[in-house]
């Protein structure tokens, strides 16, 4: 098998951030469950714009923030998720192509526009999530190379994929053509609530094999298993899922292989400005570390400095460069 | 002559910045001033947006800035400038209006896109802009209203006016406005550049009382009379004007009065991460003191507390409420 050309393609909702500072006081107003991410239309995406304070608009998207992720440790990243050609299309674009990924998908010339996630940051640092899908939920299969898959060491999976109608074919294209290719197809459970939505597929897909390695955090976890203790959820987990790395906020993250089990500390941070991309981050770094062949404690260190780093700043996506970071840190790469 | 109903009015250019960080070697390769404010033409901005890094599109425009910094303070204000009406068009009368600050200017349908202002911050929190003033050069005469000039205690305008080609007769038509109700008319001469763009249209406004209170920082001074030495420049601008407020960076601000100077120390700042917006600010906590007829020494002391707000954080805006701060630091309001 060739050397593939990518360390790693994301597949995902391609969106803009907007994000404002709120108070714990807005989101019970607006009737919003802190920490979750909903889907709303565009009539309440416009009375959420028009209720929230001042914004900063940047560019977003789970899989699309952990690709920028792998390019900026110095990993060879691809994207693939739709965009309507207007002005915040065009940000999405320029900022993740600026940021050194590859990004080829047709924009949508009509439809609806540009995906926004308006993003609600609370003074702890939580963020509260509302997307409006817009233009990403016509990415479609025929937005999917099998090429451009086979050539990559990993396939990267949004949960939220399932969310647009279309995408989910997409999804499973993607997923077919790499291992078609012997290449490892990898998911992230994205939300809790987006577990909610989808649980007996996601257990469907992750039982049957069309996803070799998962990530979850510890309430997508519960969430997963419809349990409220984490022991019982990780054990479930261990029987379903042969290669799964579970992330669990401050006390660092669990890697599961074959059974066997290895935790793996957090980065201290000082001080938690804005948790977004916590999650998208880490698997960055797992999953850049993954396609080198490094030891999977390794890989999870340089997720775990990714998502610190992340979090220690406003926006989801990294302001330093990673490679240089995880030198300074004595980190492998 | 009644309450004001405002206590500023602010017109300008209506700018959303794109804020990215860039090294030294990216000025030199772009052939770049640093510091400076160029303006270039749409096809320079794509150039310059495809070279540059991932940005962030926060809303800016010099005197919208200084509005929402008088907003902050707890000052009634308002604002003239132009969008069209599309995205970032949007994005900037949402971000202005969830601030606080009255903007009711029609947005054009049609004509060149809302106006961008490209950022390059440097490690060292210089900034250097390119801007595109797209939209906001059709500002004219009919977007100024003559009673909601005269309900303003300050007509705050910025010398950018002079850019866009119709705009300077708005600039007038305000002015006169305000003098006819008795009010006062503010200018900041904006950068030493657009100084020399336009050195002895400002000197004559100034000289005949168009304008009655003049802002300007040390190198738009030092432009303005074509002088490197600061003396001479302060000195004749105490010729010129007879209220002028003179701010000097670290070295704090010297405020003129009828021949008699007055020096207000800068506040300190832990660490100077983007200076975009200090002198915009230090304008709103010194119209907002004058407005409210404080002491100018109190007024600039406002000014500079804002200054050193926003300079501490990405952004030309303020993210807290300054008014609250001021209290924090013992300011009076």
């Amino acid at each position: 098998m060739a050397a593939p050309r990518y360390d790693v393609i994301g597949i995902g909702n391609a969106i803009v951030d907007v994000l404002a500072h709120a108070d714990d006081d807005f989101l019970v107003r607006q009737k919003m469950p802190k920490g979750s991410m909903s889907l709303i239309d565009e009539a309440r995406a416009e009375k959420v714009y028009a209720a929230m304070g001042p914004a900063t608009e940047i560019s977003g998207g789970s899989a699309a923030n952990t690709m920028v992720g792998v390019a900026s440790l110095g990993g060879r990243a691809a994207f693939v998720g739709k965009v309507k050609e207007d002005g915040l299309g065009k940000v999405f674009g320029h900022d993740i192509r600026a940021a050194g990924v590859v990004y080829a998908t047709q924009p949508a010339i009509d439809g609806p526009s540009t995906a926004r996630c308006y993003i609600l940051v609370t003074p702890d640092g939580e963020r509260t999530m509302n997307t409006y899908l817009g233009a990403a939920q016509n990415l479609s299969p025929a937005d999917v190379s099998p090429v451009n898959i086979g050539d990559a060491a990993i396939t990267y999976l949004e949960g939220y994929l399932w969310d647009p109608k279309d995408a989910k074919e997409a999804f499973r294209k993607a997923a077919k053509a790499a291992h078609d290719a012997s290449r490892t197809v990898a998911l992230t459970l994205s939300d809790a609530f987006c577990v909610d939505r989808y649980r007996g597929e996601f257990l469907h897909l992750i039982r049957d094999r069309t996803i070799d390695l998962v990530f979850a955090n510890e309430s997508e976890l519960k969430s997963l298993y419809e349990t409220a203790d984490f022991d019982t959820a990780f054990a479930a987990l261990k029987r379903d899922a042969r290669l799964a790395v579970v992330t669990r906020s401050e006390k660092g993250a669990i890697v599961l292989d074959g059974g066997k089990t290895e935790a793996v500390p957090a980065f201290p941070v000082e001080r938690v400005v804005d948790a977004t991309g916590a999650g998208d981050l880490f698997a960055a770094g797992f999953l850049y570390g993954f396609a080198r062949k490094l030891p999977h404690a390794a890989s999870a260190r340089l997720g775990a400095l990714a998502a610190a780093e992340v979090i220690s700043h406003i926006g989801a996506r990294p302001e330093r460069n990673l490679a240089d970071l995880a030198k300074e840190n004595g980190l492998r790469l």
